[in-house]
């Protein structure tokens, strides 16, 4: 019998955990179990939800205080046959997490997917191979960066800021998540006009610059105004995956005419993530379940500026978008905000090789401006790959010392 | 200028909350503005977003505790230009709680829409009246009870439950949420032969009870099994709505040949409603936010069950549903879980008349069945109607009398 196992983080005054988990997996499968007849249970069997494990964890002072009393935790991990729902994730979700995210405090902290129902899901179409090939750059993390301050602004002010970023050697340029579809800047003029600059500077410099355009708009017209991207040669998607639904994602994903890589944006995962006693996980949402649903890339907050996650959030984000699982390419883990050159080292060490290091402030307001943040993040790049410390390279790069100067060397933590 | 305002309630340890909310004000509009030269500032000035107010409040002694410090406390409210985002529920929340929802603790408590954004959202298609209409029923709350124990069951099985619920005299009946798409109870079938047998059970009664079928499946096969069961004569929609996303709710509920009632049900939303820090409020989101994308009925944990909320959220969300706003008609609020007859008095003093009688345990768990909890909700609801006590009432009715022995009588609170 094929299962899917959900872990559960559970907080409870009462703390009977056994009962619960056993209310669980009866209450979200078959009802009840020990009244039916003898005949209802051998048909029910296969149906039937089973409790793997319930571990209690040491009572937190500060929770207790909080929550008044004495609050008992465990981590309960429940087996839901699969053939209780169908292969899409919103059955999935309503299943494991649908009545039982609103019964106490339950956090869903990760999800353990039988071989045949990861066959139902696709995984990202390009992976990082599949960007790495797309830009020939196999060696080191990629860099990108961020229109900034771009709402009411127009299509030249658009492509003088692609234009600036492109030629520092950023290797991907995002839109800013919250530029829609307007007059001023129509979607597929971003990715004709994008598409041209891009091209200009790729002619005069030899280097390859993605731009990643914003996909908005009504769930049922998303499909139809990625493939006129797709058809535009636009180089990526941009994607609130969490305004819309994993999902449309997944959707997207599997649409063979929208042969484009597609770069999940975080915004409003923040409502699902952070709390203690709800929610998912962030390794879960922003990690696992991205890369299912076929996400390229999956930003999150890097733990290093002023909107942060812990470096244990973001790293077991990172690992479950890169880890083997099944036949799924790996996705990017794009680690965000607070970056800038003076951090590479340690940017580096925490996510490898295989991560794109991701700036706004840290680029645009390079003292150069964008060219000489791009290439500052370059050069600090090349130091951690060829053994120098970012001072050593600052002699040769003045972008990088300009950069250093203003924001400062990181010291690498262990 | 048309403005949707947002209400935020922020928590942090420094509390400095008037440049916090220039920070948001400006940073997820325009970006920075006193840099700005004079002429972007008059072009931008339509796009700059704005602080409509800051409200300090009251340190709390247990959040203190538990966040360690001294943690301020504020209402904020920001009004977002609706120049700056396409009229689509993504877009507004992508803008108003995209990066913010991963900024520290902000919970969104609140979005007041300007008429001319309203006008682009539908409402609910029937709403409280046109619900009433199609059941002729007009002066007292609905009942409305839930098929049991489904998962692994056949069609006789479903339609046996489905005959016994409608004997009852209950007006609607609903799905499990988790019961999807399956050989052994395909959609369409369930359609079909629930159909047929509230057919005999008009036929023979005279009573109209309407079914909610569970539309489940990938996002982008929706429409068109929404549209066949319309075509097939399906009374009403039972929708996963958080587990998609309220844009694909309202695409639902925008398209003209999918003329069913929709029931929105609250499975996954505990993930975004419960913390007192993050997310959204309970009002905002099965509220304000269902009613707009146009759900008939929102289903809610009620405040007395063991999976509770508070009464003030529930009222809350209540309020939401039903108060006049624009031009949209009024969905039917549904308080879910621990309802039995001798509740009614209390659910009728808190929701009123122009509310959904939900139950599971307390019509399938009286002693003479489904149709026994059926009658004996319905007279409950009369005695009230008619200013009997339910005791009196259970001298003329012994269904509502053996609820009552069994499950006991709430004393009205005031």
């Amino acid at each position: 019998m094929s299962e899917i196992v959900a872990s559960y983080l559970l907080h409870d005054n009462k703390g009977n955990f056994h009962k619960k988990a056993e209310g669980i997996a009866l209450g979200l499968t078959v009802g009840s179990w020990t009244d039916l007849p003898l005949l209802d249970q051998q048909q029910l069997q296969k149906h039937k939800g089973r409790v793997v494990s319930v571990t209690e964890l040491q009572d937190c002072e500060r929770v207790n205080g909080y929550l008044g009393g004495e609050i008992k935790q465990a981590i309960v991990k429940i087996a839901y046959p699969t053939a209780n729902f169908s292969k899409d994730l919103p059955a999935i979700l309503v299943t494991v997490f649908g009545k039982l995210s609103l019964d106490g405090k339950v956090k869903l902290l990760d999800l353990d997917f039988p071989d045949e129902l990861l066959a139902e899901f696709p995984g990202p179409r390009f992976g990082i191979e599949g960007i790495r090939e797309k830009l020939g750059v196999y060696d080191r993390p990629l860099v990108m960066s961020i229109f900034k301050g771009v709402i009411g602004r127009d299509m030249t002010y658009l492509t003088t800021q692609l234009r600036e970023q492109a030629l520092g050697g950023v290797d991907l340029v995002k839109d800013d998540e919250i530029l829609f579809d307007s007059e001023r800047t129509p979607f597929e003029a971003r990715v004709t006009e994008g598409k041209k600059v891009l091209n200009e500077v790729y002619e005069k410099t030899g280097h390859r610059t993605l731009y990643a355009v914003n996909l908005t708009g009504r769930t049922f017209e998303l499909k139809e105004k990625a493939r006129k991207a797709a058809e535009l040669g636009a180089d990526a998607l941009l994607f609130n995956a969490f305004a819309y639904g994993l999902d449309v994602l997944q959707e997207l994903r599997e649409d063979d005419e929208i042969n484009l890589p597609i770069m999940a944006h975080p915004a409003v995962s923040g409502a699902l993530t952070p709390s203690e006693f709800y929610g998912f996980s962030n390794s879960l949402l922003l990690g696992k379940l991205l890369r299912l649903a076929g996400a390229d890339f999956s930003l999150f907050p890097s733990p290093y500026g002023s909107v942060a996650l812990s470096l244990e959030d973001t790293t077991g984000i990172a690992y479950e978008l890169t880890r083997p699982v099944y036949k799924y390419k790996q996705s990017f883990p794009v680690p965000s905000a607070g970056i800038h050159p003076g951090m590479v080292p340690q940017l580096m060490k925490d996510f490898g090789i295989d991560s794109i290091i991701n700036a706004g402030g840290g680029v645009h307001g390079h003292p150069d401006g964008a060219i000489g943040g791009g290439k500052a993040f370059r050069a600090a790049i090349d130091a951690v790959l060829s053994h120098q410390t970012l001072a050593e390279k600052a002699e040769e790069s003045k972008e990088l010392q300009k950069a250093l100067e203003l924001w400062g060397t990181v010291e690498v933590k262990a």
